[in-house]
Parts: C-alpha cells; structure tokens; sequence
C-alpha cells in the first residue's frame, strides 16, 4: 500500500500507511488531543472528526480528549471503521477528500517535529508481568542462586504484579534517582539514600480496550479481544531497592518511582500479519491458558544508551518479542479469571526480554551480570548500572516486506536524586 | 456536643455531631451525590451546597458529584471549613439556618434506610500494607515456618505491595468466590478452580486527599498531613491461589476478585481525639520514618460472621488498630519518599490487624490456625474458611467519653463461584 503522505513509503519509516498508530499531541499553546503518526507528520484525529471526515460511531465526540481512552470504549467494530475509513483516506488513489482540501489539510496534517506528544492512554491500572523464561531464570539466578532460579510455579502461571499506575510517563520525561531503603550486603542494617543500581528494563505493554465484568471469568480468546494494542515499555528498577525490599510482598519502591512508555500505541490490526507462536511448552498447561492460535508477535527490539555529554548513544542490547513464554492475552486471562474487572485503558507490560544470548538481555543488571562484566559504550566508558545523565532509549518494529511497523521511540534520562538537605 | 437531630446525641450511636463521615448515597431513581451521617439519617450536601447553606471554597460545586473526591482535593483548608460549618448548623444552639427552615430540612435530611450508599471515594490506587506484627508473625509461621517467620526487613520497612482499585467495592457488594490456581499438597501439578480457602481480612483503610509530586519526597508529618481520612476494609483472599501464586512477586490474583470498604469515610478530624504512639520500637527507624508525634488511633474493631440462613451472626474477633506496628503516615511517607506520586483518592491498607491473644487476630487463616482449630460458631457450625453464603461484617469505633466515633459497617456476602460450563 502508498499513501500519497510524504515520506510515508520509505522502507524505514516507522509510520506507514499500514500502521497508524494512536497517540496524544499538542502544537504549541494548544490542548492535548487524539492524532495518528503517518510518516513524519500526525493526524490531527480531532479535526477530521469535528469537520465530518471521520465518525468513530459513538454518540459523542471523542478524539479532541487528551488520551484515547473514549475512542478505545467504543470496541472493537469502532477501531475497525476508523482503521478502514482513515486508510481510505491516506492511501494514494483513495478518497479524495482529505488530500484535495489544501485548507483542511493544513489544519489537519501537522509535522512531527513541532509537536509536543502526551501520554497516549489514560492509565487505568498498571500490571507488570514476568514472562521472558530467559530474564527470570538470570534474575532468579542472581537473586537466590541457580538451583532456585525459576520458581516452580513459573511454567505454570504468567507470574505478575501490580505496579503503580500514576508514575506511567510517556517517552521524553525525564526519570529522578528514586531514593529508597537498601541494605549494602557488608551492612548490618539498611541505610537510606538514592539508589546505586539504577537500570531499566525492556519490556512491550499491552493495552486492554474492553473491560471485563467483577466476577466473570474470560478465555484467552477473549483476551486477545480485548486487548486494543502495544506500547514499548521501560520499567525503571532500583535493584538495591528491590533486593531489600521485596520479600514476601514482591517488588513495591524499587519500580513505584516511574514507568515511560511510547507515545504511540501501534493497533492489534496492523501487527497481525507478524503473529508468531510462543515458544513450546516445557509442561503443559492448564486448559484455561491454552492458546486458540498464535498471539505472540515478532518485533525486533533494540536498547541504546547515551551517557551524558556522548553526541552517539551505544546499541547494548538486541532481542525480539518472540522471546516471551506467555503472551499478552495469557497474561489478561490470567488477570481476569478469577474475577478481577479489566478496565479501558489497562496497561500490562510483557515482563523485561531476554533472548538466550547475553547481548539480548533486557536489562543492565543482566547484560553486566550483577556488576561482574560491566558493559563497554562507544565512549570507552563502562556500566554496571546507570549513571546519571544516562539517557536510556528503547526501538521496536516488525519487519514487513518493504515496510516496517515502528513503534517510535520509548525515551528518558536519568536525573541526580534529590538533594540531601531535602530529606 | 449535642446535636438537634434525633439519634446522633445516643451513646452508642455511629454518627453523633463529634463524628460526620463523609460518603456517597442516593434516593430511588436520584444520581449519586455526596453526604454526611448524623445519627440515623444523611445529610444531603449537595442540597446544602446548591442552597448556599455551605460553600467547600471551590470555584465549582463539589458536593453534587457521585464520590468525595473533589471536595477532597479541595485540601485541609475547605476540610475545616466545611467541618466547622457542619458542626454550626447541627449543634443545638447553632446557625438555625437549616432545622428553621421546613422545607429545606425535608430536602436535606433523608433516614439512612432510605437510601443506597455508594463507593465514598473514587479510588484512584489501591495499595495493601502488612503492619501488624502478629499477623506477620502468624502467617510468616504458616507459609514459612517459626524460623522464617519476620523477614529481615520487617521491623525497618513498612512492607506493603500494590493492590487492584478496579475491584474496591462499598459495603453491602455481593463476593463472588474467586477461580484460580491452587496446588494441592498432594498433587504433582496445580490445579484450575474455586478457591478452597477463601477468607477474610480485618484492615483499616486510610485514604489520601493530597496529592504528592512525582520524584519529590516526603516527611511522615507532610503524609499525615495528606491523609484525609479513614474506613473499614476487608482485604479478601484466596489462600491457596496465594500459597502457590506469591514467590517471586507477591499476592496478585488471591487478592485481586475484592476489597470491601465501609461507605463512611471517617476524617482524621473526628479521630483526633484518639491518637495513640505506635508500640515501642523493636529496632531503631531510619530517620525518614520516625514519627513527629502520636500517629495510631485507639478503634475498637470487631468481625463478625453469619452463616446462610442464620439468625445471628457470631462475634469471632475484636481487636484495635493500635496494635499495629506502623501507622497510616508512615507507610505513605515509605509510598512517596522515593518519588512515587501520591493521588487524591489513593486507598492505603493497613494490612490484617491482629492482636496479641488468638480471640483478636483479624483473619480466619490465623483464627483457626491453617485450618488445625476450626472457629465455633454461635449455630453450632465451624469454620475453618469462609463458604458460600457466609457473610463477614466488620465494625469499628473509637469510644469518647459519652459518645462513639463508628464507622458503620463494612459487609460482604460469598457467592458460589462461576458454574463450571463457564470456565
């Protein structure tokens, strides 16, 4: 497909005609509101719907919001008239009426470079799963040795935890050292201060578009239904925090301070020619999380980092989303089965992915193997965690034939902690 | 105090005039608005404020919409304003504004069993703490052995893990038995279905009306500061999904189906009276924690149990919440100190509070002991954990000298889980 959009066609632009992702923008001086990324420009959403090019089916309008949370409650019969009826208008011999009014257009088609983007969705909730077989096994190594390494529930649950919905940020805002309890191993008690091992985690997160009732059980294929699309997430960890604070309760300060996502959700439809299968199972399991089909997708996954000053950040790691043992939607079955209600604008991220080699890893902890082989950046310098200044910046797209579907950038830099006279 | 309307002056009445919680209640056929409890009858505050009986200070109305938050937001000066204003037009003796005018009384003042109470808050997060040193210690012993029973950093950190907000219901909410998986002890593999042990838990509930700054931390005196009040909350769970889901990362699914809180939020105004020190100090806080002054209130709390069909429910626990080893300012300065952002209408659990003696532990694992000293029941019955159709009723209330500051009562009633042709 072409869209007669400049710069939409080329084979490495992440937002072509097949992608039209969603996302929340302002020019400046301007309230925040719903757009779709095509090439390098946005779709000012609001404006084709308040001139009647597009009517999402509702009874009100609901692209001139601040997130896409209303245009996700309408289902998934909406999404599908709004992806039909915006390709129509994008693509080179399709309706006329955008690209024929040079008034409208104007209004309409804004470039990328001068807008501001917003956080995408409304977060609901906010759940962070464990589903990289590669990550739990070098993190349960390193937490409590290599004969406990995978739990023995691993194989059979998508393990998750609640995180903490009001830290979600989107791409770009800036991440403070969080402060917090750690306990150094040569101590005999806690100390309190800005955490030392700072780092991030490569993660995809998944957004949930139709609620689910209090009480009702759902299938995976429900799930899948359910779910509207993906987001490239880094949930930042504070391991020192984590190390100290997470038993029995799981991890709490250590992933409270902030969570960045992309500013675009790329839609289930345009990453379903890249379906692939979860991995084989290494014990079966139980009916209720098995599979209707392939729900994993192949997305190639990159981490670079900058430290401060570097005019180049350094690729550390490489992986790909196929990696995951549980997908998405066995996570959101798994969340909902006994009784728990699904919100629109429910956000689950995939777990840290790690691939089976060391350069896939997902994690600095992982890729510098607790401190012991600390990774080396095109600067000379080295990191065992992160510095700050640090600026940590995630890339994903599927690979298709002489397109790609990008899901921008997942950006953000690490500030200094707060200044000891303020606590 | 005495108040001019009929049943709020009674010694053991919930709501004299020292008391006025806030909640959400509405008439047949009417939306949800807000309202205060004096004696057997609710205050409309939403009449009030459209008659300009009271103004909270806003630019907008507050009291019209179907939770407290946005009066809350308004912050500790409108809370006292609007307290003080409360206690002038019902004290005998005060502004007669309100009992002199007929009409305006028979708008403004509805008989309690007239009405249908609401969720008081919009709960914004919800976050489940674990203060109680007994109930640590007994559920520790249970899952992990007398040995291992206090984690090493239970006595330096106020230990606690996000919960689900999309499942806190009012009082009165019917609870659907949760499906799940458990692991038999017997068995080589988990297994799929209703919880076998399902129970209850007995917390206080503390809820946030000032919001924090992500990446800014906080003192404990600026959280106690925060808080705008509190309410009775049940924290069902499932036993046996939690037994087998929480290693690595905590309770997610056994406690994910439904929390339960009372309509009334009781400020931390009317409990001002009833401040009480946290017990002494096993091991000496990290400064960040220490407390400024008495942070605990003295509430008597009972759990009560009625099986289906019965008459009488049997009174099965009284405790306090003085027992508890942290108070509600500590856990939310822990929540915000290392930048995690504080919303208006964030719920704060205070874990199960149990007592010293077997009579006051707030949970049936821990009455019963694992199921080894099955609970007596008034009907001759014994319970071990809750089956379907018990209904579990928490009370709390503060005892004044001549007056009691209640927080009504926080019920739930099980229902059979989801019939198997759905799952």
């Amino acid at each position: 497909m072409r869209s007669w959009i400049e710069g939409a066609n080329a084979p490495e632009c992440d937002f072509p005609l097949e992608n039209l992702p969603y996302g929340a923008f302002r020019r400046r001086g301007e309230r925040l509101r719903c757009g779709v990324a095509i090439g390098d420009h946005v779709l000012d959403l609001a404006v084709l719907e308040e001139s009647g090019l597009i009517h999402a089916g509702g009874r009100t309008a609901v692209f001139a919001a601040p997130h896409i949370n209303a245009f996700m409650a309408l289902g998934p019969a909406a999404w599908r008239r709004v992806r039909a009826r915006l390709t129509d208008l994008l693509a080179e011999g399709g309706d006329p009426s955008l690209r024929g009014e040079r008034g409208m257009l104007a209004r309409a088609l804004v470039p990328l470079k001068e807008v501001e983007l917003g956080l995408p969705i409304k977060v609901a909730g906010y759940t962070d799963f464990y589903a990289s077989r590669q990550h739990a096994f070098n993190v349960g190594t390193m937490f409590r040795g290599a004969g406990n390494a995978l739990p023995p529930n691993w194989l059979h649950i998508p393990i998750g935890y609640n995180g903490r919905a009001s830290t979600v940020v989107v791409s770009g805002t800036d991440i403070r050292r969080p402060l917090g309890q750690r306990k150094p191993p040569e101590a005999a008690g806690p100390v309190f201060g800005p955490s030392t091992r700072l780092d991030f985690e490569l993660e995809m997160g998944a957004v949930v578009g139709v609620p689910s009732r209090m009480g009702e059980p759902i299938t995976v294929a429900e799930a899948d239904a359910m779910i509207f699309g993906y987001v490239l997430l880094n949930d930042w960890s504070a391991r020192d925090i984590q190390a100290w604070e997470y038993q029995p309760l799981g991890p709490f300060q250590a992933k409270a301070f902030a969570t960045t996502i992309s500013p675009w959700v790329v839609t289930k439809a345009a990453l379903e020619p890249f379906r692939v299968s979860t991995p084989p199972r290494e014990k079966p399991l139980l009916p209720y999380l098995c599979e209707p089909g392939p729900l994993l997708h192949d997305i190639h996954l990159e981490v670079a980092l900058r430290p401060a000053g570097a005019e180049r950040a350094t690729t550390i790691a490489r992986t790909n989303s196929r990696h995951l043992y549980y997908s998405a939607a066995q996570q959101l079955a798994h969340h909902a089965v006994g009784g728990c209600r699904m919100e629109c604008g429910d956000l689950l991220g995939s777990g840290t992915i790690s691939g089976p080699e060391k350069g896939s890893f997902g994690s600095l902890l992982e890729l510098a193997w607790d401190g012991r082989e600390p990774v080396r950046l095109a600067t000379g310098e080295t990191r065992s965690f992160l510095e700050d200044g640090d600026e940590v910046t995630l890339r994903g797209w599927a690979e298709g034939e002489g397109y790609r579907i990008g899901f921008g950038e997942c950006t953000g830099r690490v500030l200094p902690a707060p200044a000891e006279r303020d606590w």
